[in-house]
């Protein structure tokens, strides 16, 4: 159903975090995509202060984004990524191979490139203070150079991970990006480079500004 | 597309492994979901002491399995068992709620479970001797149970993850049956009694009996 209209779209998503989550909260992905495609969406916001009990029957986790578009509700942002892709040849080629690549390349992203980049920054932020998280470091730093290597080499000369720019960018480059902010990219040119294509399109200021704007208007107001 | 006939499909895998992962490697997904659909497959099989370069241009971290669905390459299990999905009802439903149900449970055994239980696997195996792995320990146990208390939460009385038995399934009960293996899974009853009623399944039975078969078939000889 290529480029068919596509039916209402609601992200839900937290309504403020703090600064060192700032530009990384995980809506910023279907936000991506709905910015590429041109779908409008619109926002139920869950306070962060107050997570309702109703949102763990929608996300098991309690995490955010959930979905709905028309009447089906989705959770997981690469479940709601695999499911906008089906409105928009901008976000999952109708060709078979490419589309499976696409499809394939997310997985890869969320799934053997998020989990090391997750622990990274539970080391570097979360943790970092407890004496495993110290001594875990260098190793972590290993396998994930090592992980990103192999990215690299299948890169090679590629503009996009499946043909044209694709739902598996969206993933991918939403994870390097994290990658960059706790650690240094800078040994993967290729990746550099990249990941600097991706966040050069304006779909993805256009949505990287919209979730700066949820959060800041929904700043707690701070007692002097 | 639902309930067509299969194309032909080709899984990749190791021709052997060591007897920590006899019964655990990843192919035994899209086996399982072949043998629920009642699909045949054949094998081409890789030489785990000679992994050839070109695995590397159809999986860049070098895994196992990827698959071949008619002229479609697929790698990263989840992409696989999605894509054996579309051939029948009996792995991925038509009902737009139950479908999207189903992808975003698999997106979730995969993304949101398999990295504690994977993270789990390396403190109690590969990296057991090492001090960062003994400190992390009872954080990363704390962190699991948190996580499995919720997705216990979420089963409550459900049969299965999206309405009949789905791909959901095999992607949440393989990554269930690691945490049997490296932890327990007894304080959460609800979820032992869900991974039993799965395992008890005759086509996981069938799978696993094929997965032994490949690695004890392809064994190498030990000098006395």
């Amino acid at each position: 159903m290529s480029d068919a209209a596509p039916p209402h779209i609601e992200i839900t998503t937290l309504n403020w975090v703090p600064a060192f989550a700032r530009g990384f909260v995980r809506d910023l992905r279907p936000r991506w995509a709905c910015e590429e495609a041109g779908f409008e969406y619109d926002l139920r916001l869950i306070d962060v202060a107050d997570r309702p009990e109703w949102h763990f029957k929608e996300q098991p986790w309690g995490q955010v984004p959930t979905a709905k578009i028309g009447n089906v509700r989705l959770f997981e942002s690469g479940s709601i990524l695999l499911h906008l892709g089906e409105y928009s040849d901008k976000l999952l080629p109708s060709d078979p191979q490419w589309r499976a690549d696409a499809i394939s390349w997310v997985f890869a992203a969320l799934n053997s490139v998020e989990p090391m980049v997750f622990e990274l920054g539970n080391i570097t932020l979360f943790a970092k203070d407890e004496e495993w998280a110290k001594l875990r470091r260098d190793s972590l730093h290993e396998a994930l150079a090592r992980r990103l290597s192999r990215l690299a080499d299948a890169m090679d000369t590629r503009e996009w991970l499946a043909g044209n720019f694709s739902i598996a960018d969206i993933a991918m480059a939403t994870v390097l990006r994290e990658v960059e902010s706790n650690d240094r990219l800078e040994q993967h040119p290729v990746l550099c480079d990249y990941l600097e294509r991706a966040l050069a399109r304006p779909a993805f200021g256009r949505a990287l500004q919209a979730q700066f704007d949820t959060i800041d208007s929904n700043a707690p107001e701070m007692a002097d």
